[in-house]
């Protein structure tokens, strides 16, 4: 069975690389063209503009044509699914130190 | 120049698919074997292996051989970087909105 890649998905993948998560981390602050995006990392336009094409599928980067300029911008999606995810699993981790924590201090009563 | 992945990288590669991803959930609530974990996905040892070496690989999850069983428990890391991040991302685009919010609101109150 083939397994599509949902938006989740895309969006884990898609910050799996350096470069990528400081490209957001730039558009975070304001909107950028590709050669600004690029510049700080001298990396090729078409080796940015790849980037740029994995946050966009990931829709996590919008970028819109401006004259000969192609202008990039944080969003629509702020992270929420990532967001979500990391947080209930750190959460559930949590709740099982707790209760691990909880039958500790029982045996250790039950010792005394 | 060649970049390693760092562990922050790796973790969210890891975090990109849903099997290993509902197979950290799983973990979060204990301990399972390798066939306990293949199981529910209807997937081969082989490749639930596999899934558990991008975890290792990520120090989001470690096994222990006990007889001839491979037990996997959640951790040691607990998504601490992985969940900064995407913090940090998702503060600094409210911080933007909350101050072109503000612009908004002065340019208003010039054109009144």
């Amino acid at each position: 069975m083939v397994q599509y890649p949902t938006t989740v998905d895309r969006a884990f993948a898609a910050l799996a690389d350096p470069t990528r998560r400081a490209v957001l981390e730039r558009l975070g602050g304001g909107t950028a063209s590709i050669s600004e995006l690029a510049e700080p990392f001298g990396i090729s336009l078409t080796g940015m503009k790849k980037h740029v094409r994995i946050l966009e599928d990931a829709e996590l980067a919008t970028t819109e044509k401006v004259g000969r300029t192609r202008v990039c911008r944080a969003g629509p999606r702020r992270l929420e699914d990532v967001h979500e995810w990391s947080a209930t699993y750190r959460r559930m981790l949590e709740e099982r130190l707790d209760r691990l924590g909880e039958l500790l201090e029982r045996t250790k009563g039950d010792q005394q």
